[in-house]
Order: structure tokens, then C-alpha cells, then sequence
């Protein structure tokens, strides 16, 4: 059954590079299907959607939207909002019905990571038990590339070609004096390595750290400051780069686990991320100068460095959502498939959505090296094809021309 | 009268995103002079002349020094060693002389800021009165733009550049929920606030921060998290961003002067910059989310933001320096003059080297706001000719392709 009505879009969980560039992929597709009579983005997700807070898609110019895949961040706004369990709390569901049903809205597209891909699981099995006909497509999006399925995630490669970039030309600044110097970078990843290990680009160029630190792996931070006494020994200069997800054989994030070592000397916890916190603590130990730098918001949303691959996968992971969904598909999720070959090519298929809303990808840990402190050449062949090519928004004035929405309300009904 | 021996160029300071590319403006025009015998380069600034460590750059590949264009931070090294005055130790003079004299070294050529122009000017003065014939050229760089004489400095545009880019996707990051968030970004700048004042550029493209904090005006605190309160009741975000460099109605800087207001409960001064220590300050006060964000290393080396404009000027920078150095100048230092009209073009010109020694170029305080929170038109117009143009490395790998310098020592006499 092919069903005709509204498709709805809402985004949610961290932005990325080019999650806008998935909206413009739902949004440019989603125009020219005809079964889909209107096109509606939700204002921060599922939260604009419960309190009928949606732009008219269609009021957009296209030159605009099209700009949106160089945009970074999400240009309809995004959310944390975790819905309960519908046995413990059915409010939000049957609230999501009630409005569903009085826009006539038969397309639903999420557009987020696991938590997300949850939310779009338990509005499509809810839908479905409701016997209300609405096709529930989830959008993989994440920096942190954990979503279980897929070959990679949107927004990852991005990030990680940020991570490496940076990196590189770090090195360069780092090294410039002939005196002692540590530099100990932040990256994001609370749980899963994979953009840490991204640094390990960087390396493999010859121009970047000598030691990673993944949240796979226990940390000991009398190892990694020994470590550390290692490479400065050797080379007068040791950069490190920590996930922000490391954490002692306890399970404690570094912060907590260092404060808990020196409680006299430290006082707002809020302070130290975990990169400042370990430079302090090494800088104790070896008297020579030690830098923190955390990239922070920074990797997340510099679309000005994107990955062309990213953009474009991106890009058409909204569009064969859309035509997954007209075709009568539902309640899967948009994965990636390495194709084959020498030659890199990304394949588009579908899976559940309860898988992704379920199971987290981890990296392998046969990827990491025998010391634990940088990543093998699997690793590396695995991510180089998805950071080729250059890809951001014209320029204007010097400074990039991102995309801009006029965000018309539709009106409440 | 044209001497004929050898070149030397040395760079000193914090590097920026385009020392190298004035590095390679004198490598490249020293090599096509006819009474510049050997092209030398001192390993880290004065401290390698000192020590008779020289790179031969007769022994680079061309190709390698053109992409030196495009390569951050200095790869002949920096230093940040400042010259007694002679009167109170003449060792290193006397040590400088034997050295050129052993070398037949002609023409010095020390690129950096305000101390390296006071060390170039040291020099050349010391040479004079000693009759040694050398030619004494700086050659100017810093992202602090504080250099007296020029209309504006090599590195800083690019700077300004990456930390307007940078501000505008953060823009776009820190909006993205409906939830109340403060955003506080420190920028570099001990005293002069040029850099920082270069956020005002993502203000003008409408997507910036709300609130500018200058080295210039004493800084409130209390003023800071009011003015803050006021944006975010009427928009219920606010970006703020500070220089590291401002300082209370005492002098005192922030992280220093905070301490002080709260020492009970804050410890290791260290790990608080400026913007994290108001981050926490402001999060007491609001209860909202505040993140702080700094730019740190990132701002002076993110090569892959340069302004063409700015990659351009520092390489001619280098190039005028030679230029003049051949037709018999000396004891001088190159500095930028904006033609009249409306079109931007940059006229290089001379000026006695004692005058960016002893003097610094402050921010025009009739460029800031009444409030005291923002910049004005002027600077806009100051600015934005400054930033035009994308001009970056080659990309190998999905990932910049820096220049790679064989680095031949020169033979020890």
C-alpha cells in the first residue's frame, strides 16, 4: 500500500557537519514524491513534533536548501529528549498520534544516533499496534560512528578528517621550539574510540601523535605518564591524544579518578576536562611545559573541513530514505555498505531499526596496536577512503555563505 | 655599496599560520640573487645562529619550498630568546659577529614581532658600530597585529579568519537546542585585541558572538555576567567571547582575579583559562549550561583556513625584504601600507627597524562599541579586505600535503 500524506523530519541527539546535509536529502526528495503532500521539518525534533511546532519545508527556497549541505549543525534545531517506555508512560505516543493524525502526517524520518534510531523504533511499534499507517524511517547520524549495521555513519568522517587535519598541523606548531614540550589533545567519544582513533591519520602522514588513548582500553595513568617520559626521552617533544571517554580500571572518567588521587590540591571538578587534568598531573611529574587543547564544539561543526565523501553520502542517506519510504518500506534505518573492490564505493540498504536502537559498534579491538597507544594499518584503510575530497559552502565576504531558512510555522490546526 | 657573501633568516616567537610562507619569499628570491652567495637558515631562530646551526637551502627542493606557502608554524624552528642589552652583556654580540664574520654572512633577515624586531634591531646596530657591513632587514609576523608602523601584520588575517569561520559554525552548534546555554570562546591576545575583536566578523554575517570582550577596557565581572543574564533572557542563548588577555580595574587577570574572589572553593590555578574560570563563574550564577571553549594552538597554525590574501602578503613580505636588501637597505623593517580607494591593495614600504622594536600598535578604541561589548563598522572595513580568499595545501590523502625540508645542516667551520 502506498500511502499519500505529510512527511515530517526531525532531527535529534548532537549535531554534526552534515546533518543539515541529510535534511536537505529528505527535504529535496521528499519535494518531488507525490505521494507526499507536504513537507513539514519538526523544530527540535520529536519535541517540536509533540507540541506542533513545524516549519513548512515547501516556503523554502531550493538554492537555500541546497546550501543546507554545507551547513554544519542542524538548521531545524535538535534535541535530547529520550521517550519512556510506552508501558510506563503512554502520554507521548498518544500524543504523537493525535498529531500525526490531524496533519495527516504518513512519513516520518529521524534523523540522530542510537538514541534516536530508539525513539523512531518505538514510535514505528507503536504506530503499528495503533493501526494507525505511518512509514517510520530512522537516518543514521553520529561523530562517533557507534551505530550498529552500518559500515560507517554520517558526520563520522567529517569529524575525523577535523581530527586529523588539526592534528597535522598541530604537530607543526608543536615542535617549533627545541625545548621540552607536551601537548595533550581532547577528543570526543564518551564510549567509542573510533574518532580518537582518528588521530591516527595523522601519525601515519608522519605528522602527527605519538601516543592515543581509546576508551576501549583501560587507562592507567601511571603507564601513560611513563609513557609519555618515554617519548620526550627520545624525541624532546610528546604529543597524546585522549578520548574524553578514557577511564581507569574501575570504570572512573580520568577527571573523577584523578581528582579522587589528589583531593587536596583540586577543587572545581568542572574545570579540568580530562585533557587538563592529565596536563596538570604530568606537568607535576616532569617539570617541563605541557599544553591541554580540546577540540571541544569545534570537531563537530567544522563544516568548512568536511569530508566530500561524508557530504555526499550524507546527502543521500536522507534521499533513499525518502524513496525507501515511497517505495512502502518501514520501520528500518538507512545503513552503509562497503562495496567490494580496490575502489571505494558506498552502497545504500536498509535494516531494522530495532537493531540500531539496540547494539552499539564498537572498534575492533584487533585494529588497536600491540601497546595499545595507536591504531594498525586496518584501521587506517579502513577511514582514508571516507575523508577524501574537499566540500563547504561558497564564500561570501571571506567567511562561508551557510544556508538560510526562512523557518515558516505551520500553522496549528 | 652592494655586498656580496651570505644570507641568513631566522625566525622567533609564536609561530602563525603564514611564518612560512614569508620563509619561503626570501628563500626563493635570496636564490635568484646574484651577490647573495649561500641561502642559509638558522635552526631556531637566533639561538641556532648562536650555536652555527644552519639549514642549507641550496640543498631544498623548490617544489618543497613553494609548498612551504601553505605549511603552518615555522619549519626551520622558532625560539623565543631575548638579547641583553649590550651594555650588560655583550657575549652574545661578540659571539653573533664571529660567526657571520666566519661565514661571510651579509645580509640578517629575522622575521617576527615586536621582540624579534627589537632583536633584529639589537643587531643591526651592533653590527654598525662594530664596522662589520651587514645588512639588517625584519621582517614582520604576528597574529596579535600589534606591530607599529604597518597597517596590518602577516598571520593575522588568517587568524582573524579561522576564528571568525570557527565562531560562525559555533554559532550554528551552541543554538541548536531550545535549552538556555552559554557559550564562552577565548581568543588569544595578551594585550592587544585585534584577534579578538576579528569574532565581530561572524557578528556582522549575523551568525557571531552577542557579546566582545577586549584587552583595551578594564574587565567586569560583574558587568560580564549581567550582560550575559540580559542576552539570554532575551534570547535564551548567549556566545561571549573573551580575550586571554583582559584584566580587572587592578591589572590583575581573570583566572588570577577569580581566585581571589572564591579561593575556598577553586584549586589548581592552572587548569582554569580565562574562559573556563568564567564559564564556572557564570554557571554559579545562572544555573544554566555553560561551556567554555578556547581556541588555543588551533587559531595561529589551522593553515588549512589561511586567507589567500594574507598567504600572499606574507610570502611578498619576504620577498620585499630581499628585494630591499639588495638594493642596499638595511635597518629596516617591511611594512604594509593600504593604498587609497575602495579596491584593497597592499603597497609594501620600509621603516626603521627601532620604531616596531620599541612601540605597540593598540586596537583603535573609537573601533569599539559603546558598550564596550562589540566592534563597529570601521573595523569591519579594516578587516574583512584581509581575509579574502581560500589558498591552502594540496591535498595527498584526503589530508594537507605540507612541505617536507630535507634539512641538510650546513658543515661546521
Amino acid at each position: 500500500m502506498i500511502l499519500k500524506g505529510a512527511c515530517i523530519l526531525g532531527q535529534s541527539g548532537g549535531p554534526t557537519s552534515v546533518i543539515n546535509s541529510s535534511a536537505a536529502g529528505v527535504f529535496l526528495e521528499a519535494l518531488k514524491q507525490e505521494n507526499i503532500t507536504e513537507v513539514y521539518a519538526g523544530a527540535h525534533g520529536i519535541k517540536g513534533i509533540l507540541e506542533e511546532n513545524f516549519y513548512d519545508i515547501r516556503k523554502e527556497d531550493v538554492k537555500e536548501l541546497e546550501l543546507l549541505k554545507n551547513t554544519p549543525s542542524s538548521m531545524i534545531g535538535s534535541v535530547r529528549y529520550k521517550l519512556k517506555p510506552l508501558e510506563k508512560d503512554p502520554t507521548d505516543y498518544q500524543r504523537l498520534l493525535e498529531v500525526f493524525k490531524k496533519y495527516n502526517i504518513r512519513y516520518f524520518f529521524y534523523n540522530g544516533g542510537n538514541d534516536s534510531m530508539d525513539t523512531c523504533n518505538k514510535i514505528s511499534k507503536f504506530f503499528k499496534s495503533s493501526g494507525y499507517d505511518c512509514i517510520c524511517i530512522g537516518v543514521p547520524k553520529t561523530i562517533d560512528n557507534d551505530l550498529f549495521g552500518t559500515d560507517h555513519c554520517p558526520g563520522y568522517a567529517s569529524a575525523a578528517k577535523y581530527v586529523a587535519t588539526s592534528l597535522m598541523e598541530l604537530y607543526h606548531d608543536a615542535t617549533v621550539y627545541d625545548t621540552k614540550m607536551v601537548t595533550i589533545v581532547e577528543v570526543m567519544g564518551r564510549n567509542a574510540g573510533w574518532l580518537t582513533a582518528a588521530a591516527s591519520l595523522a601519525t601515519y602522514k608522519g605528522q602527527g601523535p605519538d601516543l592515543i588513548y581509546l576508551p576501549e582500553i583501560d587507562f592507567d595513568i601511571k603507564k601513560f605518564t611513563e609513557d609519555i617520559k618515554a617519548v620526550i626521552a627520545k624525541k624532546g617533544k610528546c604529543i597524546a591524544v585522549v578520548s574524553e571517554g578514557i577511564k581507569d580500571k574501575n570504570g572512573k572518567y580520568i577527571p573523577e579518578a584523578v581528582m579522587e588521587l589528589k583531593k587536596d590540591s583540586f577543587g572545581h571538578a568542572q574545570l579540568g576536562g580530562t585533557a587538563s587534568v592529565l596536563a596538570s598531573k604530568v606537568q607535576d611529574e616532569l617539570g617541563c611545559k605541557v599544553r591541554a587543547i580540546e577540540f571541544s564544539l569545534l570537531q563537530r561543526c567544522a563544516a568548512h573541513l568536511a569530508s566530500k565523501v561524508d557530504v555526499e553520502e550524507a546527502f543521500q542517506a536522507g534521499v533513499e530514505a525518502v524513496k525507501a519510504a515511497c517505495r512502502g518500506e518501514t520501520d528500518k534505518m538507512v545503513v552503509f555498505e562497503r562495496a567490494p573492490g580496490k575502489e571505494y564505493k558506498c552502497v545504500y540498504k536498509l535494516q531494522p531499526l530495532e537493531l540500531a536502537a539496540n547494539t552499539e559498534k564498537t572498534l575492533p579491538l584487533e585494529w588497536i596496536n600491540e601497546e595499545r597507544t595507536g591504531m594498525k594499518q586496518e584501521f587506517i584503510d579502513y577511514l582514508l577512503p571516507l575523508i577524501q575530497g574537499d566540500c563547504k559552502a561558497p564564500l561570501e565576504d571571506g567567511l562561508p555563505r551557510f544556508a538560510k531558512m526562512k523557518k515558516v510555522f505551520v500553522a496549528k490546526k
